[in-house]
């Protein structure tokens, strides 16, 4: 962590009004282990759908929607920020630990934020679907019995509506638009609907979270209610594919094949001179 | 363009309070073409440079300075935004036909946000280096008797005042740090120093724009004492090195040997699908 207090005021982003990761860390709040385990869950899916955003700086095809996308991806590092501080306070590590020096079996993220960008039409329908989940889990999250889990998301839910109008605005665009943009949509949503069924699976360390954590089954028919709307409006078939085999061991030793390809950009340089600068 | 009016408020960053590209480009201000030319100039410095520091999401050693670096080229790119859209105002060009379909030639950048990235150091010194000189110039080009780019200066200075407390804070910390750490930000100034006086040298052009634009010889004093102060306080010697050759021809037709491949990677996309989203 480096000593400037004034990034948070000075970026004016993701980091803000009411919570920031350097007052998580020094509230002396202490996750207990299983709501360690559930905010890094929440944390990686965060920083790799960041990562994955990351890569649209420069390469977006146009110089405003590339200022949109890297402030996406800055949103959702924000948020992975705090998560992963939370989470860190149960085993004495920083976010940046967390971050830099797990193994690719020790990350928890889902398959579908790992998911290769493609076209800007994939990378859409990425973004509707994770936004829209992401809006229902903080909404519902905020009123967790975990105070410093209801605050994060109480964050982060006034920026992640904001995703959802980005996605929704484009995914109308996009398939209202010409007969490729339309086709390329499509292919796009097919490509990633088949890693929508492990963000809805519910498995035994929710048992242990009553009141604490959002049950990921509960969030499937309003998630999929709201992503259905925008297809209808956008003129938008509902992809009809086979969702992809979840392990009995959700989260946990399964991951996709581009983890590891993330990771190495994302680690390389902290690891090369770790606890330092260099 | 995308037609979301929301981006503004949303992404609360580099377009704001005072000023927008789209409010440029609606506003019907035509910039007379040596205007127009010299717009080019500060708006291809900026862009360039926020090209380099984009390389660096993901890549970061730390997660907060991944943000603050990030944060930093959004910034650069939004006023590269309102500078290439008042450019592109003289010529019937937008913004984005003069970010991704110029040619290497016909880009006006300084060699020195041209500069590779090298380690962490290197970009802090180029950093140092260039937020002092755009921070004297837009406090000086705030009194421009044009009043769009008086407008843009305003807007841009104030997110300049953080880049320059960002790098200062930064070579502080490198250069009283360790020794490896001082020895290498010692060797990034080495690195970006002789670039430092094409930044300062006048050509034609400016005889021009008399009261529009600012002369750069008269930064050169201010930008100077203001970067020595700070290696003076870091403890680190102001660097030795002869200057880079100037071409006769400033900012035209000289430029680094990095300029092609920094368009490769920003045009790329843009130039598979001309005019639309793909």
């Amino acid at each position: 962590m480096s000593a400037f207090a004034s990034h948070e005021s000075a970026t004016k982003i993701s980091a803000g009004e009411s919570i920031s990761a350097e007052e998580i860390a020094s509230s002396g709040a202490t996750a207990p282990e299983p709501v360690a385990e559930y905010a890094l869950r929440l944390g990686d899916d965060a920083l790799m759908l960041s990562q994955r955003l990351g890569w649209w700086i420069a390469r977006a095809p146009e110089l405003e929607e590339d200022i949109a996308m890297s402030n996406i991806a800055l949103d959702l590092m924000g948020h992975a920020r705090f998560l992963l501080t939370y989470a860190g306070s149960a085993w004495g590590k920083s976010e940046d630990d967390l971050a830099y020096f797990r193994t690719e079996e020790e990350f928890r993220s889902c398959r579908l934020v790992e998911q290769e960008n493609g076209d800007f039409g994939q990378t859409i329908a990425r973004q509707l679907i994770f936004s829209m989940y992401q809006y229902h889990l903080y909404t519902a999250l905020q009123r967790s019995t975990d105070s410093t889990l209801a605050a994060i998301a109480d964050k982060a839910v006034k920026e992640v509506e904001y995703h959802v109008d980005h996605a929704s605005q484009w995914i109308l665009r996009l398939g209202l638009g010409t007969d490729e943009s339309k086709r390329r949509v499509g292919e796009g949503l097919t490509y990633m609907w088949p890693y929508i069924e492990e963000l809805f699976t519910d498995d035994d360390l929710l048992d242990r979270l009553d009141g604490v954590a959002v049950r990921p089954s509960s969030l499937k028919e309003p998630t999929m209610r709201s992503i259905e709307a925008v297809l209808a409006e956008a003129e938008l078939d509902v992809p009809e594919v086979a969702q992809a085999r979840l392990s009995p061991e959700l989260r946990d030793g399964a991951y996709s094949e581009y983890r590891g390809y993330i990771l190495a950009e994302m680690q390389s340089l902290a690891r090369q001179h770790p606890g330092a600068t260099w």
